[in-house]
């Protein structure tokens, strides 16, 4: 039996996705710790806009409550707009933990300023409204967007991968930034190569994720029960929302 | 026919509150301007926290998509969480304004500084991350809960709506607050009677975010489709989500 | 008998400019609205900077006093600057919008970020100043100067109005910015027209203010007279002041 | 002859004060510097509002351009609102400093916060806008009204004076607060001997206003002319604006 | 052997607070981990300024210099104020993180606002500058001093710890704050039992600091090495600080 | 008999740039001034990062407490990242000036908007800190890095010196910035020649921090001791701390 469960949320209904990131997870996962990876059994294959956010933000609850049941000691949402995150704290008694911020926290404990990498331009406000909702609007130096969409970076040795790779080697160059946070779930594996290519931190929420997920339960922490975090209010859920309660 | 078709959306489901809210937008549109209050067909009865806006954002979604095929000018988010908002603009042609954006954006014109006084003290978080979204954190005086849940509002004369007017009497009398916010679409009502009683502007957002969606219209703007709010792209919707497309 | 009238105030001299902005507040007025377009009896011919600006803000004071008088419902500074605008509020009853705080508005409600184009460089810092007094500074992607004065927009078809074409142009290509506010209220008549040709909103904000003072007019709200916006305290005002109380 | 002549303007138009503004100017200045205390020939005997200050605006370039023509080294703007402080800038070729301004400037050179203390509760908002805009938010520690117009600080040993040196006395005994800026240019004179009294920095703008433009004289710096505080554009001024070029 | 070696550095020279400092580590350290608790050779027994800090920082250089020869895997600086954080950062190899931080994080993760408490007033400034360099000012419900010495807090059962509990009860029982961060590494042991009593998190930095290394270590992380936090420049350094090189 | 002698310390342990910092003291310093330049007895040669200034932070500290001992009426720490500023001003009875923040307050006074050039990039995350801390992010349009260590500028007519010369050029011709901040002690005696030059205030804050300590000496004003600027509290000192105390 495990110590420790860690459920990864991979937001979208990409399978083989949702498969890279729980590698990613396993990849960095203590001895004692298992990573479920799931995904929501309904909602969008990728991510990228507010819209495709809120339907991820649901089937980010149906599985956090799956979870809860199965008595899991933390979820991680894989995706880099946070989707859901206060509601899925609100739903859960483990701790939750999104892998932009996780990324970020990271990222400033080894720089004193990092850059974003990221998919489509369209995203990148969503990336600066977390930047100012976390408070590292000033540990930021750059936001860059490769222009190419989220399952892009599924092909393999695409253009995808050798446009970030291009991106943090470009940013290895010069002294504005001390670290590269990749900006997308589907980047997760590219981390610890390009940390060893470039010399440089190259961080992945995923795995920055689980290991947060992983000290918090150390801790004996878990999200606060006390104020707004608090449980949902016990009220009726109709029509397709009812399995959330 | 309407020069200008309003649609009002009350993200929660108690018809009653609609039924208000709608009235509440009747009371001040423009003579050619034609309010059609609508609530989601499944979701959750009142809004109060994270779990619930994650809920609501998609009820918004399902209606703005109705709202659009009927070809309504505008859409209102009438809850002042303005649950998908961001979500609801990608998908909207006509513009769509929140009840908390319209109620703050009102109040800094007719003062240098407004109160907020909202429901429960855990949706204070809600506006405070509003606030700062929104750019208004210098203009807040302060936020009170008054410690009632929403539907504590529906009850016409009750301790909710005494507790609202006594502390916009309260905040009246003080010279630091120069506009009361109502933080809750079921205080819609109480807009109109408070101003005129305290002789301070008490601002209600269902009807301020009607004003502004007319304004909209009448200056030929609409949400921009370049760059981030762009429609979503188009990919499938799987499951209960599919009739969002 | 018009159900409401909106004093529009050209703060400076400019007759020509006033007689423009007069036309752009028109196009956009509700029919039972009555637009009356004046500026000050003496002052500087164009405002492009804080010197102006100062001897602007009396200007502003003389034609509210004036339009109180008349018993205008609202009163609309049309300079980008908002010069004299907390001034005029205390003087005044009825509701007073600056177009700088009107086009901002306006703008985030139809995008996440906006850019401005205003005429000469050195009026820059008043933007920044006002961005950061409303709040706006997140919500703004880039400032720009076309580096001609204000009264070179005066010419119909010049050079002046062509650099500001091109700037919208050129920013409607890039994907930092969903929309743009012109900077000066002699660009007014060119908001229409190039919205559409850009498919992108080009707000102009003495229409824009046009609409929220009819909107706070319909809404019973009007400058509050608690607190620190109350009427200037009664002391005598000596030598050319003498007129302003 | 002196080395330095500095004119000093307070931008109200009773005498008295100006006196006892040009007194405290006279007892910090240095021996090679001569004061000259002015007042504007018209305008308002108080500042107590955005109203007062806008006339006062024109009443401190008046004064401007007279102490230009004599050839003065510097301007002391001589109320806490620091009105037409960057406008008086653009004017003169000297340097010009604002008392509310160079007080706070002083106070974070001795304390990391400080508080200030001022005479209507209406003129908050004028202080709070200047904290931000000067930066220095994060450096004060609460803003406190006596309640009493600026002219009651007239009378020798009234009920005003007894107020401020009140709350000096409770802020000294906390810790919240390291020193006190005077807010009001009224209170000049018990800067000293409340600094003695109470063994902590209480800080008068007037007389740090006069020790930074000798500060800035002697360093040979003046206002910049490169950029946005340039001279103000060459036009016409029509009417009783026309001696102010 | 261990897979990890943490030095836990007490910046001051309490052996007694080293040792359960040490404790507090040891207690959350995985399996693999082993604590190396450690303190400067000379400097002040306890940090209750910026004096305090500035010698520390060099005793936190002596230690880093040190544990960076024994090839440990990461240095924790376990005083409230992080002294010489990036100067530490600059000279060591492996990761370093103060404890202010990593309770600051942590508390991030599982409450939307947390509360400090902290030992003398005169620290408060410590942590207000820390909230601000770390971007956690809006995260911050509160900051309180329970007015002992840090030193007091080394008596098992005194007042000390009884007013850092009285402190989190009452913090509990409010709903602005959904967490407490414990503001002296000498409060460490406090932590998890008064998690437990109050079902509130109550962070310590120590413990959180420690998981913050092993994730750190375990994601291939280390202090950016590109940009401002390189190793510092080679030059002589003189007299006492030779033994820093 | 001096009225006043200021201390003027350069945290580093060149004697060529101590005697030029002295000089450019003398330069602007009154007639009743005299200037005492020292520096540490021990430390690092130039200071070009956070591990360098905390070692400087010692010897300022060291020197503080001579000059303490030998009455000298202020402290000026002479090197652009002010290090060991808040503890020198607990250990201090006189006022305590950093030639950072002296330039800053300085160049704010002057124009709206300024520039910095400094020496190594690595060196601008330390001016992009003290903005923040001192307030003034919003006056900086940019920061510059000539790309040279401190010591070239020691060479009379060096690279060093070109490059600057070059950047405030560039920087005058462009209307973004007003003035030009010298990020660094050593260019000092280039302030007074680049002002004359370009037309354009050039700030050293050598010269800037001798005329603000004149100025609080004149005002009576000093470090506050009410508050976290107070004496460091009585405890041993240890090792080579102890002629600290």
């Amino acid at each position: 039996m495990s110590a420790c469960v860690i459920q990864v949320i991979n937001p979208n209904t990409s399978l083989a996705m949702t498969e890279r990131i729980g590698d990613a997870a396993r990849r960095v996962a203590a001895p004692g710790t298992e990573i479920i990876a799931v995904s929501p059994s309904q909602g969008v294959p990728s991510i990228e806009g507010h819209f495709d956010e809120a339907i991820a933000a649901i089937g980010v609850l149906e599985q956090v409550k799956q979870g809860k049941a199965r008595g899991v000691q933390g979820h991680v949402i894989a995706c880099f707009g946070d989707p859901g995150l206060l509601a899925a704290r609100e739903l859960a008694s483990a701790p939750v933990v999104g892998i932009a911020e996780a990324a970020m926290h990271m990222a400033t404990l080894v720089a004193t300023r990092f850059s974003i990498v990221t998919t489509l331009p369209r995203t990148l406000i969503i990336a600066r409204h977390l930047l100012q909702r976390y408070g590292f609007e000033h540990h930021c130096a750059g936001l860059h967007a490769i222009d190419l969409p989220v399952l892009a970076l599924e092909e393999g040795a695409g253009t995808a991968r050798h446009k970030v790779r291009d991106f943090c080697i470009q940013s290895s160059r010069g002294c504005d930034t001390g670290a590269i946070v990749l900006g997308c779930g589907g980047m997760a594996d590219l981390a610890w190569e390009l940390t060893q290519e470039l010399g440089m931190p190259v961080i992945d929420g995923v795995s920055a994720a689980v290991k947060l997920i992983e000290s918090l339960v150390s801790l004996g922490l878990t999200t606060s029960k006390r104020g707004d975090l608090d449980y949902p209010l016990a009220k009726p859920l109709s029509g397709m929302f009812s399995p959330l309660r």
